[in-house]
């Protein structure tokens, strides 16, 4: 007899970057008109050389580098993030706050353990970001969709109505994975009011900050006493730094949080890759200039996603900030259905709403997500005149 | 008020290495008579410098090695991977048939959440490797424990009086950690049949199997036909290749679990480390006899191990193999009461018993674990001579 699978892993659905790329099996671009991907929001092109250099001389010279680190990440590490924190917040975080994980997306299965088992319920502003929705569909915690409004803002009283006794935490991603939109500080204010209030956690995942349009800090949550009670931040080191490949993301949470941290991280990690962190602590010391350029370019790449599809003739441009535009199509069509044609017809690589969203939902078949930041403005142009010619 | 801790994660106890280390706190250890460490089982050196050279050129000259890779691996060390399975054990691995995770810990996670949800039951015979109960604690699922006869070999029909509707899978390590036990292959045959018969997994935990002092295949059960319907291997990297922190394992299951694994690891993972992978597949290819170097050097600081420490007056050596040897004391007091005296006493860091087994086990109380792999032969014997003169 064959060994049983868990019926929860079964019906969790499969990654949609990884089902995207298949769409791409045998479909061939002309030279002179190469694919245009925007599906996935990743760096293309490695760090600079000096990251590189940094790592390459730590491999070999640092017998360290090459062992076992703490669990919860390298101390050196730790305190740049927590003073990382600690300035752009206004805030005064230590580095016991901190834990090193294998990405971003680690430190969210890190802090959902922390809160929630199976059977307790969780939070999330639809469209989602789909790894978050897995992860709570493996792990048997249910899931309360919260619809977003006209401006893909997620409403605290709409969220207060779906909260029962079994809820365990908030989570929103801001800038938003997949709209690109910024939740507005009184907007995170009254959200992590709301949380303190009912006990549950607010987890913010603040991958995207480095890129975020507002100058400052995006909200003065990490100020409030006990925030530690309530607030868990992840971050990661990925897009920042062009870290991908490495896997280095960080969670910032009360000090007490920490224990229960050390257990997930000591059983799933262990540790996190040492020249990962390496490679992420001499960014930090030696990128911040690099870093703001970065910036700046993603800037002027979202301003020119902003004046194209937006001018798209029956599509509407719902929402677009840091690496991600939210984009309504005027077709009949599904986009599930019309992405691979997409591909095939019109050399765009994009995901559909639908992986975003619940099953069936209208709003994910009538929207896909642009990760616009890896397309530069030329690219973004001949992106509009695509998604323009192309007819369902 | 205070967000909720998930009561399944607050109940599972705390990583025992990061306990062991915070016993060396305020502690000194005279130049004459250094701390002998036997407590964890990790190289203590560096990878040859070969190794470090084409992990260093990697990061330097190979932009992909800063990028996302496949989900599952990149597909050089998943073939590589299926091509040493199928030699050693005489069998037809596909690469499709091999996960890479980020170490062999990770890969244990990806099997025990193909396999199980919250409620159901897993078999772990005693003593246990602690990282497996500790996830499946936080998991909400029920551990079973198995216990082993005085050569520390578990006996297939203690576990099928065990296995209840609820079962699906039985684990077992071997070469065991933390006995060093080797199993018998017949003894194998013999688990693997009884979970075929009962439509439950039969994971083995192969991290040391580099280190098994027995020639040539330690099973057949890859040779089975449909075994990839029953069998689910688990490999690390870290041992043979001192890779420890670049965090590289692999799991080798039946090609329709890679459906799920590749769920798990989207979310957990989304990639392992791009440059530890580089770094394994050049081991594999280019350090054969270098790692047969090493087993030989296991292997004579095992038979020093196996001499020095049956030798000792009172205690008595229950079993010996691969990185380890389950050794038991002749005091009243337990082993846990005893560890960080013998920190203090005696200069030895190892891990009590009680680490390793159900919490009040008797057993566990009266063994510790000697990671002797880290000791040479002169270590060894000053280690013997450690134990002979403490006094409980």
């Amino acid at each position: 007899m064959s060994a049983p699978t868990n019926p929860a892993i079964a019906a969790t659905f499969s990654p949609p970057v990884m089902e995207a790329r298949r769409w791409l099996n045998g479909v061939t671009f002309p030279p002179d008109r190469p694919l245009i991907n925007v599906s996935q929001a990743a760096p293309v092109d490695p760090p600079p050389e000096g990251l590189r250099r940094a790592i390459a001389e730590a491999a070999l010279n640092r017998p360290d580098a090459h062992l076992y680190g703490p669990v919860l990440g390298n101390a050196d590490l730790r305190q740049a993030v927590a003073e990382e924190f600690s300035q752009s917040y206004g805030a005064s975080v230590a580095p016991e706050q901190v834990a090193i994980t294998q990405g971003c997306n680690q430190a969210f299965c890190t802090a959902m353990t922390m809160l929630a088992a199976a059977g307790d319920e969780v939070i999330l502003p639809v469209p989602w970001y789909f790894n978050h929705k897995m992860w709570l569909d493996m792990m048997g915690i249910v899931t309360r969709p919260l619809a977003c409004d006209a401006a893909m803002l997620p409403d605290p009283e709409a969220a207060a109505a779906l909260i029962t006794p079994r809820t365990r935490a908030i989570v929103l991603v801001t800038p938003n994975n997949p709209t690109g939109a910024e939740y507005p500080e009184g907007l995170l204010t009254r959200f992590y009011d709301l949380c303190r209030a009912h006990g549950i956690a607010l987890v913010l995942d603040e991958t995207y900050r480095d890129f975020d349009a507002r100058e400052g800090a995006p909200h003065d949550l990490l100020t409030r006493e006990g925030a530690g009670e309530t607030l868990i931040q992840l971050y990661s080191f990925s897009k920042a730094y062009r870290l991908t490949g490495h896997r280095v993301g960080a969670m910032i949470a009360g000090q007490a949080r920490m224990i229960e941290a050390e257990k997930f991280l000591d059983t799933v990690a262990i540790s996190t890759s040492q020249l990962g962190q390496i490679g992420a602590l001499w960014g930090m010391q030696n990128l911040r200039d690099w870093l703001a350029g970065e910036r700046a370019e993603i800037l002027t790449r979202r301003a020119a996603a902003t004046r194209v599809l937006s001018q798209l003739p029956g599509w509407e441009l719902r929402s677009c900030g840091a690496y991600f535009a939210w984009l309504r199509h005027p077709f009949a069509a599904t986009s599930a259905d019309l992405a691979p044609r997409l591909v095939r017809e019109a050399g765009v690589l994009a995901l559909p709403g639908t992986m975003f969203m619940p099953e069936g939902d209208a709003e994910g078949a009538a929207h896909f997500r642009i990760a616009f930041a890896n397309a530069d403005a030329a690219g973004i142009a001949e992106l509009g005149q695509r998604l323009a010619a192309f007819t369902a």
